[in-house]
Parts: structure tokens; sequence; C-alpha cells
């Protein structure tokens, strides 16, 4: 199942390269167009507007058998706000595009926009706009939402270099332990508390908005990147930005005491699940090893969790990973497509 | 079939306009937000953005056994171009959320993609971003188009004033006639240039981008509304956001030399096929009384065609319609669905 889930959003990567080539014609204004978190234009010689758009499609994306109307809109806006928190922008305008099926009622619908204006309302972002149309198939939801930085200070996948430091924020693999408990045969030997903090994690993961914006105005972070396909995944996306290679320590990959009680129970390698595990919405950064003291220092003050995992290596080195045996290995081709069965 | 989808239409409306009412925040910089052909934005002291987003779905808006992946992606380009020559803005950047059926090509994305582009291309369009994803219900096609005008420029739907001129672009009536002929027995009497035309109408409608940009630049037109709905419902939409009524000369309308014969040939009045057909995407703007000269002079000028079909009342006398015997009737609550059975 990973394998054909692998090869499904690798085809769709490909189909996009191809895509950019040929017909994203680039006007000056135009900082960054189709290939990071979001597109870039320069609005005025102040400001850079950051353009997101995410679409969540019932039974690839989401099954309304086991997410509520209002989980799916709540998701669907944090999936936005986590690729404006890897620009380190301030998310400001939302737009909806809503495709609803005959079974779905009015309720439905209201606690779908509950869910988005949940997640949006503490960053204060404004509705602006949107469609609804009926679907003959499935839910379909695609959002937009428009960011702001100033000019300059906009966080970009492509600015990794050679000897930079890899950090991440939070903890990884959660978000899949907790989507493996709610949808496999429950787990007995893991204690109540650690499930529950897993399944939220999973239902109501947490962009880390702020944490980007610190990384940008300061100019903290040289690259960065938010994990919503999972570690593995993301890290090859920032590498083929930057045109460089990278190599991860395993044993330093942060996992809670949660996903790791989870992961014995289950039998699990609990880096694995941080590797392949989509949607925690942690942030991936780099930064350059003169930054290093003032960036540990700030985030120990401000109490944002970030721990270092590994460093950036000319692109020859490919992508590698240290077992915590000392073995080196090629970083693997998964990536996790969401609640894709 | 008709009173079926109008309500459909009307519950659409009534649960945006609720939605409006208990989502939309909404910060000083925000001119319009949900409710007009797009959000405004103010980006700067000089400039206004604007924001628009359709969703085009599979067996509701199109049906691929009828229409080919390359006329879906152009059809939805242009419908989102008409949204922006409404306002009068420059079209400038497109997002495209994609949803796929497996049944789906490489091959037929790359169409889709081609009418998206062919229909973009001569505006300048920057691709900037955009999501693809499986689907597991049918084609799923959601755009976000930017655009640009000088701050206070933009067309609005609230600006029509008690005593302007009601005027449309070109003729109208054109696509139903055309989608009429493609979809029903064919009509061996009217003439085969007549049914080209209409035909061609229908698949190769033309956004009235250069029209709104001359409209607003030199402020003109008091309101504006590209007909994607109808006269019958667009003109409802304006009188509603400005708060007046309307009176509508039915014999002033204009219909097309081929619409007048299908409708002849067909047994329809020509007026209805104008009042009820949806997606002909011509412009209908107010002109207060001391512009009307300097506008039909300019038009004439520039060859665009303009015809004034009425003019905008207070509030109280209602939405009503003038027929060519001199009777008064209440503008008809139709609204067409698009290619919705």
């Amino acid at each position: 199942v990973a394998l054909r889930q692998a090869s499904e959003r690798l085809e769709e990567f490909a189909l996009i390269r191809a895509l950019r080539g040929r017909f994203s014609h680039r006007d000056a204004e135009v900082i960054r167009g189709i290939g990071d978190d979001a597109a870039v234009i320069a609005t005025s010689p102040k400001q850079w507007w950051h353009v997101t758009t995410d679409m969540l499609v019932e039974g690839v994306h989401f099954d309304l058998g086991t997410a509520s109307p209002e989980a799916v809109g709540y998701r669907s806006a944090m999936a936005n706000l986590s690729d404006l928190a890897a620009m380190g922008a301030v998310p400001r305008y939302l737009l909806t595009s809503i495709a609803i099926p005959r079974r779905c009622t009015a309720a439905h619908v209201e606690q779908l926009y509950g869910g988005l204006m949940k997640a949006c309302r503490p960053h204060g972002v404004n509705l602006i706009g949107g469609d609804t149309s009926a679907s003959r198939g499935g839910l379909f939801l695609s959002l937009t939402l428009i960011g702001i930085t100033r000019s300059g200070q906009a966080l970009l996948r492509s600015g990794a270099r050679i000897g930079d430091a890899l950090y991440v924020t939070g903890t990884l693999g959660d978000s899949l332990a907790g989507l493996q408990i709610l949808t496999r045969r429950p787990s007995g030997r893991v204690a109540k508390p650690h499930q529950r903090f897993l399944i939220h994690r999973h239902l109501r993961p947490t962009a880390r908005v702020s944490e980007g914006q610190w990384l940008s105005r300061a100019r903290l972070a040289s690259a960065a990147i938010d994990l919503s396909d999972g570690l593995s995944g993301d890290v090859r996306h920032l590498c083929e930005e930057s045109r460089v290679g990278v190599d991860i320590e395993l044993g330093a990959i942060p996992v809670s005491r949660a996903c790791r009680a989870y992961a014995k129970a289950s039998e699990q390698d609990p880096t694995q699940l941080a590797l392949s595990g989509g949607e925690d919405y942690e942030l991936l950064f780099t930064v350059s090893a003169h930054r290093q003291p003032a960036v540990e220092q700030q985030a120990k003050k401000a109490g944002y969790r970030i721990t270092r995992i590994g460093v950036i290596r000319p692109r020859r080195s490919g992508l590698r990973m240290r077992s915590q045996t000392g073995e080196w290995h090629p970083l693997p081709l998964t990536s996790y497509e969401h609640f894709c069965e």
C-alpha cells in the first residue's frame, strides 16, 4: 500500500513539474511560482503576498464515516495555515470552494465552516469569498489562503546551503500514530492519556504559524518547509529545491513519549512513524552555522521546541540517514498519502 | 426542471448570505468580501487586488460525454476571467486545484491545462500554483484568479443609483441556444452558419475583459456584474447589492440574428432565451445620466457593442420588465444552472 501511495504522489509531482515548465509564464513580480509551499508575489515595494491552495477530497483525504464535517473543515484550514507557516507569512484572507453532495445537509455545511473558522479565527483570517456547488460525487473542499510578509522576508524551500543545520519543531509521527489508533483495532496496551494525546495530534493539528514568523522576521532560517507528506518526503522536496543533499541522524528525530509507547505496543519502529507519517504540520528548517546559537537561545526563551536532526550536504552526497547503530542508509522513498486506503 | 434549478440556486445564495453574516470578519483593507464578483483587497495605497474563485464539477457544470477536457478548461478559465472583467480588473495570477478520477489520463489533464492556458495566455496571466489530487467521484476543477486595478477604480455591484441607465454588452441568449443545439435534436430549419455561431458562443465564450477595464478606468460605469447566471438572475444580484429596483424594456434586449432564427425555428421566445440563458459572459452595467453620451460615443469609437435595456428605479418599485406590447410584469425568478439536467 505504501508503495502504491508513493508512486501516486511521485506521478503527481512529476505532472506538476511538467506543467510548471510548459505553462508558467512568470512576470518580474512573481517571486515564487509553482513548487514552493505557496506562490509569492511582490504586491508593493514593501510587501509580499503568499498564496496557497489545497484541496481535500472525500474518499481520498478523508472519510465522513470516521471524520466529522467540523474536523474536515478544521484540518483543511490547518493544512493551508501550515503552508503559510512554512513561508513565515501572516495568514490574512481565505476563499472556500465547496462541492456538496445531496446527502449533506445545511447543518453539515455549517459544521464544516465552523471547523474552518475555528482554525482560522485565532489568526484573524478574513473569509473573503468562495464558490458553492452541488456534487454528484463526494464532498470536495478547495481552500485558497493568502498571507503576507515584508518583502524579502519569506522562508523558501530553496535557501538551504551546505553546512546549514537541519531542525524540526515539535515531535514527529504523532499524527500517524493517532490515525492508526482511530482506524485499527484498539491498542489496549497503550495508556489512555497517551492515546488521547495522539488522537488529538491527529484530529487537531496545530500549524506552526508563530514559529514560522519568528524564523522569517529575523531571517534566522535559510529555508523551510512544513511536514505534511512526512519527514522523508518533505526533506526530499526541500533538498530538491535547494539543490543540496542531507545527512539525517535518526536517533535525533524527536518522538513524543506517547508515540514511543504506542510504537512499542504495536511493534513498530517509532522512527519509521516519524519518517513516513504525514500531517504532523511541524516545520522543517535549516539554519546557517553562525545563526544556530541565536536560534537555539531564542527558541528556548519563547518556549518553542526545536530539535537539530541533521546537516545539509553537497548534492552529490545524496539524501542519507544514519541509524542509531551508526550505519548509513539512503532516505527511503516513502510518502504518506493522508487518509488514503 | 427550471423551478428545481432556481430553488437550488436560491438555497445556495441564502447559505452564502448566512455564512457571510456569521463568519466574515473584515479588516479595513478588505474593500469587498463575499457577495461581489470578486473579493477586493487594498494591497497598497495605489492598488487593489481582486480575488475570485470558481468551481466546475463534473455532472453539474459539465459532462465529459459532451465537453472535451480542453473545453472544460477553457470555459472554467473564462468564467473566472469574466468575474474579473465585471470588476474592471486586469487578470494576473491563476491557481488551479484539480481532482482527477482514475479514468482520466495524463493526456486529459494536459488538455485541460491547454484549455485553461488558451483562455488565459492572451491576457498574460501567470500560472503560479495549485493542488492536484485523485478523485473517487468525478472531475473537479477549482480556479482562483487574481486581478489588479488602481485603488478606487473597481466596478462594484453596489454602485447603481436611481436614474442610472442599465446597459449590456454584446447579445444575450446565444450560449443557451448553442447548448440546446448541441444537446437536443438537430434544428434542421436553422441555417448552418447561425448554428455554428451559436455553438461557438456556447463553447468559446469571450469574457469582456477589455470592456470592463474601459468602463472602470475612466469611471464610466457606476456598477457592473457579469452575466453568468442569466440576465434575470444577475440583474437581481446587482439590484440587491445596490438596494435599488429596475425597469427593463424587453424589446431593447439585444438578441443576435442567429439566436432569433433559432428561437423562431424552435418555437421559443428569443427574449426568454436572453432572460434565462446563463454563461453569455457579457457585462451588465449602469451609467449615470450625465455620463451616457460619453459612454455611447466611446463605445462606438472602440467598436464595443453596448445596448441600453433599462433604468434603475427606487427599491420599492421592485424589479419589473415591460413587454413589447407595453404591459408590466415582475422579473421572473429563473436562474439557469449551467449544464445541469
